[in-house]
């Protein structure tokens, strides 16, 4: 198994990317991304945004994922700068024409994606030049992936992406993607997008509940600010390219393709969280010995949107306190004299009561970029989970509080 | 109905208030409170945290106030500087002891609070003294009135205080109360307290469920960053000494004791919510529209302690998709073509679009101290729900990440 830092969406076979800058970002920064395959795909999958006030693209794309056109979808065509969202009627149709433009160029269905200002109109003479634009510039050259992987950011500071390519006895094949996350234009909020292509031969009957399921340990396991977007979304295609078929899921092949998918989505889940807005560092929220997976899931997202937890991990405080209080206020039942809590290793808390630490060293300790933090509960049915925050800094007040609409 | 700003748990009859500082706040500060009536209550109700790490005194009077000896207590003695939480065995006996000492001053059963650090020891020998300080130096005058209110704050800015002088055809009786609210001492966090004292004749039976329902809408309607204390409570002393019966809870004198006593309530708590760390203002989150009060709940809370809107609203922005899209998330069904939002009394939302609001007027309105944001979800069932906040500044972040352990 190689890991390929530099790569994205363009290292499995079979698809290629073009981008444009067509003018909807004020910036003159690259603003369309269209990725697709050259053939029709082996498979397919996404999941969206569970808020009820929705993109128009997440809503469309779920409709085509499901329905009976989901066979001829190659590819995605992404716009940043503008969400397309608490836009009516005229912004559903601009959904529809910006989905049959880039239809129309590569010859199968596509799905859409857009981030960026809500409530505003797409400026369709603007995109529809873009997405041609886009199409024309296509390719599959290191310097199309990195460019896709930088197209659909609109305020994240590191282009997120990685690919993996892992050999196997019955060949190689290739998963990799991108993702964006934090950026905020206001009036919006943080849109989480994450685009992933494999040339294993992989159907969406299997490929769709793999999806749901690890996207629960990953992007669902991240928190910035606690905020869903309306158009949040996680696509997937498979070419099938590399001959190596994914088909029983009681085989090892299958054991690996999931193992390595789910690593792929947790580099792009967590790189997200690493470059929150505002954010110092990357935290680690590890909850053990819970009466449940879910309830560990409970604790830990609770302590890792707590702000008291988050303003502490900002000013490298070892607030064992804040971390209990979170969680007991989790809403899942533990006796406080057996949990015991840890940061950077160092055991803070344990029985009830805090541990003789030495305060200096546990806040060196968290000075670094990742900080693990561990709360056992004491359960002996040892429900685990774990969870993915970042700090929350001055920089994040003043990132969302300075831009007057 | 006469409202007393300056009055506190003294207004009503039959009361005696008395402070101390004992050293165990190192400023030299009150740390010691003492309220207690002078002749058995007629009733007496309380209400603590639901968090699992619970502070030795929550659970000492939630058992003291359903058990056999609840008719013989008088009153509560409070320290501030120390929570008493996390402190194990030694904890709860030093707890214990506290409620002793007072007991045999007194001449009665007494209630205990503890608001402060968390993890550190009670020093017995400096509160022993300071209890018996605060009794010897007990009175009903308003400087007495007046330092409760001062001497239960921790980090607290301003003290929070109120009563009420209500004349009947009955005749006259008060309720009124102190509270304190968002002191961070680290390793700790916010606790709420709050104190209520009324010399209407009624029965625990009577009070105990009255204070339950209103603090649905008064304590816990009310967020400043979503955490909960270990250590949170209120507490309710009725002395009986105006000879105003409530008995009836179908009479027009429980409905006049019952408007008052949630107007007591919700002044206090929306004094913890305005002077929550670094608040610039309070902010009224009016929910209507609802498929039930309960989904409307729901919303309100999502939308008061969303970061993204606190932020905003530091701001002064307009920023209706950041309102919405917290609504969206709250995990209540509605429509978001037959919502609406209005900030500072303008609408800026409806029919799924924002309206063509003036963002600079709106931006204006927000910079009074209370900024009212009324969200209809369109349901005709119109489940109705208010929260408080405030909103989310640099000082929040500095006050919370500043203090290193």
């Amino acid at each position: 198994m190689d890991i390929l830092i530099e790569q994205g969406v363009l290292a499995a076979k079979g698809f290629r990317a073009g981008t444009a800058a067509c003018g909807i970002k004020l910036s003159g920064n690259t603003d369309v991304v269209f990725i697709a395959a050259d053939q029709p795909l082996t498979g397919l999958a996404m999941v969206g945004t569970q808020n009820v006030v929705c993109a128009p693209s997440v809503t469309r794309n779920r409709a085509e994922v499901s329905g009976p056109n989901a066979v001829d979808i190659r590819g995605v065509v992404i716009n940043s700068g503008c969400a397309n969202v608490a836009t009516g009627q005229q912004g559903i149709d601009a959904n529809v024409e910006m989905a049959s433009v880039a239809a129309q160029l590569c010859g199968g269905g596509v799905l859409t994606a857009s981030t960026g200002v809500i409530g505003v109109q797409l400026t369709m003479d603007k995109l529809r030049k873009g997405i041609v634009d886009a199409w024309s510039s296509s390719g599959t050259t290191r310097e199309h992936d990195r460019a896709a992987a930088e197209g659909i950011m609109t305020t994240d500071i590191v282009r997120k992406n990685i690919a993996v390519k892992v050999t196997t006895d019955a060949g190689t094949f290739y998963i990799g993607g991108i993702s964006k996350g934090s950026g905020m234009i206001a009036p919006n909020m943080a849109t989480m997008l994450a685009f992933i292509t494999t040339d294993a031969d992989i159907s969406s009957e299997l490929l769709q509940p793999l999806l749901r399921d690890i996207v629960d340990r990953t992007f669902n396991a991240i928190t910035v600010d606690g905020d869903t977007s309306t158009s949040d979304q996680c696509i997937v295609l498979a070419s099938g390219l590399s001959g190596v078929r994914i088909s029983d899921t009681d085989s090892r092949l299958y054991q690996e393709f999931s193992d390595v998918f789910e690593a792929v989505m947790l580099h792009l889940a967590k790189a997200i969280a690493r470059d929150g807005e505002g954010a110092t560092k990357l935290v680690e929220i590890r909850v053990t010995g819970a009466p449940s997976d879910a309830d560990a899931r409970a604790v830990a997202k609770t302590i890792a949107e707590s702000p008291l937890v988050k303003t502490a991990l900002f000013g490298n405080d070892p607030n064992w306190g804040r971390l209990m209080a979170a969680a007991g206020r989790a809403g899942v039942p533990f006796e406080p004299g057996a949990a015991s809590a840890s940061i950077a290793g160092i055991e803070v808390y344990r029985a009830g009561v805090p541990t003789d630490f030495n305060a200096a060293e546990v806040s060196d300790a968290m000075k670094l970029q990742d900080v693990l933090i561990e709360v056992d509960l004491g359960a002996t049915a040892g429900g685990a989970f774990t969870f993915y925050t970042c700090d929350f800094s001055y920089d994040y007040v003043r990132i969302n509080a300075e831009y007057t609409t």
